[in-house]
Protein backbone atom coordinates (compact mmCIF):
# COMPACT_ATOMS: atom_id res chain seq x y z
CA UNK A 1 0.00 0.00 0.00
CA UNK A 2 2.56 2.44 0.77
CA UNK A 3 3.94 2.78 -2.51
CA UNK A 4 1.00 3.53 -4.26
CA UNK A 5 1.19 7.00 -5.76
CA UNK A 6 -1.48 9.14 -3.34
CA UNK A 7 -4.10 10.65 -6.06
CA UNK A 8 -6.21 13.82 -5.81
CA UNK A 9 -9.67 12.14 -5.43
CA UNK A 10 -10.71 9.31 -2.60
CA UNK A 11 -10.48 5.65 -3.38
CA UNK A 12 -11.70 3.01 -1.30
CA UNK A 13 -10.02 1.37 0.69
CA UNK A 14 -11.30 -2.32 -0.38
CA UNK A 15 -9.40 -1.01 -3.71
CA UNK A 16 -6.10 -0.87 -1.26
CA UNK A 17 -3.68 -3.85 -0.85
CA UNK A 18 -2.83 -4.41 3.03
CA UNK A 19 0.51 -5.10 3.85
CA UNK A 20 1.04 -4.80 7.60
CA UNK A 21 4.45 -6.23 7.67
CA UNK A 22 5.90 -3.16 5.42
CA UNK A 23 7.78 -0.23 5.18
CA UNK A 24 5.83 2.86 5.73
CA UNK A 25 6.42 5.22 3.46
CA UNK A 26 5.65 9.08 4.03
CA UNK A 27 5.24 11.52 0.73
CA UNK A 28 5.07 14.88 1.59
CA UNK A 29 2.33 17.45 1.18
CA UNK A 30 4.14 20.34 1.75
CA UNK A 31 7.19 22.25 2.75
CA UNK A 32 8.39 24.81 5.19
CA UNK A 33 9.29 28.39 4.22
CA UNK A 34 11.10 29.80 7.13
CA UNK A 35 13.91 32.59 7.29
CA UNK A 36 15.45 29.22 9.57
CA UNK A 37 18.34 27.70 7.61
CA UNK A 38 20.76 26.27 10.05
CA UNK A 39 19.27 24.02 12.50
CA UNK A 40 21.84 25.33 15.00
CA UNK A 41 20.36 28.75 15.08
CA UNK A 42 16.51 26.95 15.58
CA UNK A 43 14.92 27.19 18.80
CA UNK A 44 14.47 23.92 20.60
CA UNK A 45 10.39 24.02 20.55
CA UNK A 46 8.13 26.50 18.28
CA UNK A 47 7.56 28.86 21.52
CA UNK A 48 10.75 29.59 22.36
CA UNK A 49 11.49 32.09 19.34
CA UNK A 50 10.24 31.10 16.22
CA UNK A 51 10.36 33.45 13.43
CA UNK A 52 6.97 33.63 11.75
CA UNK A 53 7.31 30.82 8.36
CA UNK A 54 4.68 29.81 5.70
CA UNK A 55 4.01 25.64 5.09
CA UNK A 56 3.60 25.50 1.44
CA UNK A 57 0.81 23.07 0.54
CA UNK A 58 1.06 20.78 -2.77
CA UNK A 59 -1.01 21.67 -4.83
CA UNK A 60 -2.11 17.83 -5.19
CA UNK A 61 -3.72 18.22 -1.55
CA UNK A 62 -5.11 21.56 -2.02
CA UNK A 63 -8.35 20.13 -0.67
CA UNK A 64 -7.51 18.43 2.31
CA UNK A 65 -6.81 22.45 3.91
CA UNK A 66 -10.15 23.11 3.63
CA UNK A 67 -11.85 23.88 7.22
CA UNK A 68 -8.08 25.18 8.73
CA UNK A 69 -8.70 28.76 9.28
CA UNK A 70 -6.45 31.78 10.28
CA UNK A 71 -6.35 32.28 14.00
CA UNK A 72 -6.89 29.01 15.29
CA UNK A 73 -3.70 26.43 16.64
CA UNK A 74 -2.93 23.23 14.52
CA UNK A 75 -0.48 20.63 14.96
CA UNK A 76 1.92 19.86 12.27
CA UNK A 77 4.08 16.97 11.75
CA UNK A 78 7.27 17.11 10.07
CA UNK A 79 10.00 15.02 8.48
CA UNK A 80 13.05 15.84 10.20
CA UNK A 81 15.33 14.49 7.46
CA UNK A 82 18.74 15.75 8.46
CA UNK A 83 18.10 13.98 11.75
CA UNK A 84 20.24 10.99 12.77
CA UNK A 85 17.95 8.23 13.25
CA UNK A 86 20.77 5.75 15.05
CA UNK A 87 20.19 7.80 18.04
CA UNK A 88 18.75 5.99 20.99
CA UNK A 89 19.56 8.20 23.96
CA UNK A 90 20.79 12.06 24.47
CA UNK A 91 21.97 14.60 26.37
CA UNK A 92 18.35 16.22 26.98
CA UNK A 93 18.43 19.72 25.50
CA UNK A 94 21.92 19.22 24.17
CA UNK A 95 23.40 20.04 27.87
CA UNK A 96 26.04 17.46 28.63
CA UNK A 97 25.23 18.43 32.44
CA UNK A 98 21.85 16.79 31.96
CA UNK A 99 21.95 13.16 32.34
CA UNK A 100 21.39 11.08 29.44
CA UNK A 101 17.81 9.53 28.67
CA UNK A 102 16.25 7.90 25.97
CA UNK A 103 15.36 9.61 23.27
CA UNK A 104 11.12 8.59 23.81
CA UNK A 105 11.07 10.31 27.43
CA UNK A 106 12.88 13.65 24.95
CA UNK A 107 11.76 16.28 22.34
CA UNK A 108 15.51 14.87 20.54
CA UNK A 109 15.18 15.50 16.70
CA UNK A 110 17.95 12.45 16.39
CA UNK A 111 15.39 9.43 17.11
CA UNK A 112 14.87 6.26 14.84
CA UNK A 113 11.99 8.18 13.22
CA UNK A 114 12.00 11.84 13.24
CA UNK A 115 8.74 13.01 12.77
CA UNK A 116 8.65 16.60 14.19
CA UNK A 117 5.71 17.74 16.52
CA UNK A 118 4.54 21.72 16.18
CA UNK A 119 1.65 23.07 17.28
CA UNK A 120 1.45 26.37 15.30
CA UNK A 121 -1.31 29.25 15.37
CA UNK A 122 -2.50 30.22 11.69
CA UNK A 123 -1.96 33.40 10.99
CA UNK A 124 -3.33 33.37 7.40
CA UNK A 125 -4.01 31.19 4.51
CA UNK A 126 -3.37 32.74 0.96
CA UNK A 127 -4.62 29.76 -1.69
CA UNK A 128 -2.52 26.80 -0.79
CA UNK A 129 0.41 28.99 1.48
CA UNK A 130 -0.75 28.73 5.25
CA UNK A 131 1.23 31.32 7.54
CA UNK A 132 1.95 30.59 10.70
CA UNK A 133 3.61 31.55 14.15
CA UNK A 134 5.72 29.12 16.38
CA UNK A 135 7.33 26.87 14.25
CA UNK A 136 10.77 26.16 14.58
CA UNK A 137 11.39 23.74 11.22
CA UNK A 138 14.09 25.03 9.14
CA UNK A 139 13.56 26.13 5.66
CA UNK A 140 12.99 23.21 3.28
CA UNK A 141 11.99 21.03 6.02
CA UNK A 142 8.63 18.35 4.49
CA UNK A 143 5.58 18.35 6.19
CA UNK A 144 3.58 15.15 5.93
CA UNK A 145 0.45 15.87 8.05
CA UNK A 146 -1.67 18.62 9.89
CA UNK A 147 -3.89 17.85 12.65
CA UNK A 148 -6.39 20.32 14.43
CA UNK A 149 -5.37 20.55 18.16
CA UNK A 150 -8.74 18.79 19.67
CA UNK A 151 -10.58 20.58 22.27
CA UNK A 152 -12.95 18.92 24.81
CA UNK A 153 -14.77 15.69 24.15
CA UNK A 154 -18.38 16.78 24.32
CA UNK A 155 -17.17 20.13 21.24
CA UNK A 156 -15.64 17.73 18.89
CA UNK B 1 19.50 7.65 4.68
CA UNK B 2 16.11 6.45 5.05
CA UNK B 3 16.76 2.50 4.13
CA UNK B 4 19.60 1.79 6.42
CA UNK B 5 18.69 -0.44 9.10
CA UNK B 6 18.35 1.69 12.75
CA UNK B 7 21.36 0.42 14.75
CA UNK B 8 21.04 -0.31 18.56
CA UNK B 9 23.81 2.42 19.09
CA UNK B 10 23.93 5.97 18.03
CA UNK B 11 26.28 7.05 15.01
CA UNK B 12 27.04 10.14 14.14
CA UNK B 13 25.28 12.08 11.73
CA UNK B 14 28.37 13.13 9.50
CA UNK B 15 27.96 9.00 8.70
CA UNK B 16 24.89 9.44 7.36
CA UNK B 17 23.97 9.76 3.75
CA UNK B 18 21.64 12.81 3.64
CA UNK B 19 18.42 12.30 0.61
CA UNK B 20 16.45 15.31 1.28
CA UNK B 21 14.22 14.07 -1.54
CA UNK B 22 14.03 10.76 -1.09
CA UNK B 23 10.76 9.13 -0.11
CA UNK B 24 10.21 9.16 4.30
CA UNK B 25 10.31 5.32 5.86
CA UNK B 26 9.10 5.00 8.94
CA UNK B 27 10.16 1.25 11.12
CA UNK B 28 8.11 -0.01 13.79
CA UNK B 29 9.89 0.97 16.83
CA UNK B 30 6.88 -1.47 18.67
CA UNK B 31 3.07 -2.41 17.92
CA UNK B 32 -0.01 -2.22 20.03
CA UNK B 33 -1.52 -5.15 21.95
CA UNK B 34 -5.11 -4.01 22.72
CA UNK B 35 -8.28 -6.12 23.02
CA UNK B 36 -9.08 -3.66 20.51
CA UNK B 37 -9.24 -5.54 17.17
CA UNK B 38 -12.02 -4.21 15.42
CA UNK B 39 -11.80 -0.52 14.16
CA UNK B 40 -15.03 0.09 13.74
CA UNK B 41 -15.62 -0.83 17.63
CA UNK B 42 -12.46 2.07 18.44
CA UNK B 43 -13.57 4.97 19.79
CA UNK B 44 -12.44 8.31 17.63
CA UNK B 45 -10.24 9.29 20.61
CA UNK B 46 -8.60 7.67 23.26
CA UNK B 47 -10.32 9.42 25.89
CA UNK B 48 -13.55 8.38 24.49
CA UNK B 49 -13.50 4.79 26.10
CA UNK B 50 -10.63 2.97 25.11
CA UNK B 51 -9.46 0.06 26.90
CA UNK B 52 -6.17 0.09 28.64
CA UNK B 53 -3.59 -0.90 26.33
CA UNK B 54 0.05 -2.45 26.12
CA UNK B 55 2.90 -1.21 24.18
CA UNK B 56 5.13 -3.84 23.43
CA UNK B 57 8.76 -2.17 22.71
CA UNK B 58 11.10 -3.67 19.83
CA UNK B 59 14.19 -4.97 21.91
CA UNK B 60 16.14 -2.79 19.86
CA UNK B 61 15.28 0.00 20.88
CA UNK B 62 14.71 -0.55 24.89
CA UNK B 63 17.17 1.75 25.94
CA UNK B 64 15.30 4.62 24.01
CA UNK B 65 12.62 4.19 26.48
CA UNK B 66 14.81 5.15 29.48
CA UNK B 67 12.97 7.97 31.51
CA UNK B 68 9.76 7.54 30.65
CA UNK B 69 8.28 6.66 33.90
CA UNK B 70 4.80 5.44 35.07
CA UNK B 71 1.78 7.94 36.06
CA UNK B 72 3.51 10.64 33.22
CA UNK B 73 1.80 11.47 30.19
CA UNK B 74 3.10 10.89 26.64
CA UNK B 75 2.33 11.01 23.17
CA UNK B 76 2.42 8.25 21.11
CA UNK B 77 2.79 8.28 16.93
CA UNK B 78 1.69 5.03 14.91
CA UNK B 79 1.43 4.10 11.83
CA UNK B 80 -2.41 3.48 10.70
CA UNK B 81 -1.92 0.91 8.36
CA UNK B 82 -5.17 0.32 7.46
CA UNK B 83 -5.78 4.05 7.01
CA UNK B 84 -7.27 5.48 2.69
CA UNK B 85 -4.37 7.32 1.85
CA UNK B 86 -6.31 8.74 -0.88
CA UNK B 87 -8.93 10.38 1.22
CA UNK B 88 -8.42 14.21 1.31
CA UNK B 89 -11.99 15.23 2.13
CA UNK B 90 -14.03 13.61 4.52
CA UNK B 91 -17.95 14.11 6.56
CA UNK B 92 -15.72 14.57 10.51
CA UNK B 93 -16.57 11.76 12.52
CA UNK B 94 -18.32 10.01 9.74
CA UNK B 95 -21.20 11.68 10.36
CA UNK B 96 -22.87 12.51 6.58
CA UNK B 97 -25.08 15.28 8.34
CA UNK B 98 -21.41 17.14 9.18
CA UNK B 99 -20.27 19.27 5.66
CA UNK B 100 -17.06 17.76 3.94
CA UNK B 101 -14.10 19.06 5.39
CA UNK B 102 -10.36 18.76 4.17
CA UNK B 103 -9.14 15.93 6.30
CA UNK B 104 -5.97 18.05 7.57
CA UNK B 105 -8.69 20.18 9.66
CA UNK B 106 -9.67 16.91 11.16
CA UNK B 107 -8.76 13.88 12.97
CA UNK B 108 -9.77 11.57 10.46
CA UNK B 109 -7.63 8.21 10.04
CA UNK B 110 -7.97 8.10 6.13
CA UNK B 111 -5.15 10.98 5.37
CA UNK B 112 -2.18 10.92 2.92
CA UNK B 113 0.45 10.17 5.74
CA UNK B 114 -1.76 8.52 8.23
CA UNK B 115 0.70 9.07 11.39
CA UNK B 116 -2.38 8.39 14.50
CA UNK B 117 -1.61 10.90 17.57
CA UNK B 118 -2.61 9.37 20.82
CA UNK B 119 -1.98 11.01 24.05
CA UNK B 120 -2.09 8.34 26.97
CA UNK B 121 -1.48 7.65 30.77
CA UNK B 122 1.40 5.45 31.13
CA UNK B 123 0.03 3.31 33.84
CA UNK B 124 3.28 1.23 34.18
CA UNK B 125 6.56 -0.05 32.24
CA UNK B 126 7.49 -3.94 32.63
CA UNK B 127 10.93 -3.98 30.72
CA UNK B 128 10.07 -3.26 27.01
CA UNK B 129 6.05 -3.35 27.90
CA UNK B 130 4.00 -0.22 28.48
CA UNK B 131 0.43 -0.31 29.96
CA UNK B 132 -1.09 2.57 28.77
CA UNK B 133 -4.58 4.65 29.37
CA UNK B 134 -6.70 6.24 27.06
CA UNK B 135 -4.76 4.44 23.50
CA UNK B 136 -7.82 3.79 20.32
CA UNK B 137 -5.50 2.24 17.98
CA UNK B 138 -6.52 -1.66 17.15
CA UNK B 139 -4.69 -4.54 18.25
CA UNK B 140 -1.46 -4.91 15.84
CA UNK B 141 -1.02 -1.19 15.10
CA UNK B 142 2.24 -0.51 14.71
CA UNK B 143 4.17 2.14 16.67
CA UNK B 144 6.76 4.72 15.07
CA UNK B 145 7.67 7.03 17.68
CA UNK B 146 6.78 8.10 21.82
CA UNK B 147 7.31 11.71 22.91
CA UNK B 148 7.13 13.58 26.04
CA UNK B 149 4.34 16.07 27.02
CA UNK B 150 5.90 19.29 26.79
CA UNK B 151 5.03 21.18 29.81
CA UNK B 152 6.01 25.32 30.27
CA UNK B 153 9.02 26.55 28.25
CA UNK B 154 10.47 27.01 31.87
CA UNK B 155 10.12 23.51 32.77
CA UNK B 156 11.47 21.47 30.05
Amino acid sequence: MSTLPIGAVSVPTRARVVMTDAPYVLDPIGWVESPLVDPSDAPKQGDEGAPDAWIVIDDTFRTAIDGLEAGTEALVLTFLDRADRGTLVVHPRDDPSNPVRGVFSTRSADRPNPIGLHRVEILGIDGTRMHVRNLEAVDGTPVVDIKPVLGPADAR
